[in-house]
């Protein structure tokens, strides 16, 4: 049974940027429109099929991406694969999504391969605009931080975030209750160009909100709320309670998603 | 009489940062909503005082600003000015202005300021997102060339263009017929940061739509259409059937205003 199923689908693997600025997030939710909801819409007009698509990550509402990843599987039969090149089923899924939800990449992959349980590691990048008045440009993509922020403070206390380490101080409770919270963060620094100030952070998986939760911590440490060494003892405090803010959900981005 | 005048208004300059997505650029027009039109009404609503500011350019619809430059005259008895110091004039007037524009600085200037006549160069910057896909994160502040463009033909190109030279060739009509159309080109440059192409073009004035002629033709000599040393030809024409493609408004930013 195995054998035939997986000889009679095919299955892509897709890259998807999108503003998440209009979209309840990634995943379905009720009454409310999500990136994933679009993108099955797509599917669906393109391949004249009803499916569900999985995503490497959960996006959370107002959160950006340039990287997420989906896979989904087509009837190898459908008259519009055989009809079709791969390189053109982007083109012809863009044609169906809004302007600000683009597939960047799509290829054919093994069945094996799954967008989420395959992802090796994820890069995430928070960007804020540190100066007194905001930038128009930038003002759904980027947290305004108008009080003056040190960038050498921010980078000390990023040094403490990498390696494997339990890292539910910086995630919503909800989930550290539920799964184990270790995760191994292989990366994180900070960027400064002119006012802008990016937070890249890449591990081999993340809590939910930790990045929104490092972001708005190691952020604070930069405006003098905290020190740089007092972000070793939140970790080892293993309480949401014990760091700092959760930086909002706009300045965020889903990088890249690595499965090698 | 004009000693009186200078004595009993103060100026203030203002810089202006915009997202020109959705104004009919920056001078009002009839039965459109322009980013001059709104900061008069910020002032008006602050300052209870009717009046006309003065900007240091005009910028098509859909065309975007980092350093706008204007200014204007409040009578000095004004209670709100003699109330405010300087540097929460910006903070004022933001918090009656839409969030896609903002005053970035607010400065008292001498009398003899002015925004126009005042500016010795401006420079503009012009964006490309190079790639198959668009990025919906830059939908409308890049223009998306899906074609492959070569960067070293487009600096070549570009190479042609600074010096003191008769720019009808990239200029639209109506202009050159009305005005000397002989400007100074300081620097036109251009950056590649992955898919993300900007051209730079710094001088001492622009004709009508010229900094959109430039980006147009140099990015047809990356796509192959033109050769590089055809750019010299085009200006030599005096004609702006000669020369290439207008780039779209959006990709296009006013980005600073230089007075020294």
């Amino acid at each position: 049974m195995d054998e035939l199923n997986s000889e009679s689908y095919t299955r892509f693997k897709i890259v998807i940027s999108y503003d998440g600025s209009n979209y309840a997030g990634w995943q379905w939710q009720a009454n409310k429109i999500s990136v994933q909801q679009k993108i099955e819409e797509a599917i669906e007009r393109l391949f004249q099929i009803k499916l569900r698509i999985h995503g490497s990550s959960r996006t959370d509402t107002g959160v950006h991406a340039m990287g997420m990843v989906a896979h989904f599987d087509i009837p190898s039969q459908s008259s519009v694969l055989m009809n079709m090149p791969t390189e053109k089923v982007s083109l012809a899924l863009n044609a169906f999504l809004p302007l600000d939800i683009r597939i960047v990449d799509t290829q054919m992959v093994d069945s094996t391969f799954h967008a989420r349980f395959s992802a090796k590691s994820k890069q995430y990048r928070y960007f804020i605009w540190n100066a007194r008045h905001n930038n128009p440009i930038l003002r759904s993509t980027a947290w305004h931080v108008p009080r003056p922020i040190d960038v050498d403070l921010m980078r000390q206390a990023a040094s403490h975030i990498p390696g494997k380490k339990d890292f539910r101080s910086f995630a919503n409770h909800h989930t550290y209750e539920i799964e184990n919270s270790i995760r191994t963060v292989f990366r994180c620094s900070v960027r400064k160009a002119g006012p802008l100030i990016t937070i890249i952070i890449h591990g081999d998986g993340f809590l939910y909100r930790m990045c929104r939760g490092i972001a708005g911590t190691i952020t604070q440490v930069g405006s003098g709320k905290y020190q740089p060494h007092e972000v070793s003892n939140m970790i080892e405090k293993k309480n949401r309670i014990a760091s700092g803010m959760t930086a909002p959900a706009h300045g965020l981005f889903l990088w890249k998603v690595y499965y090698v």
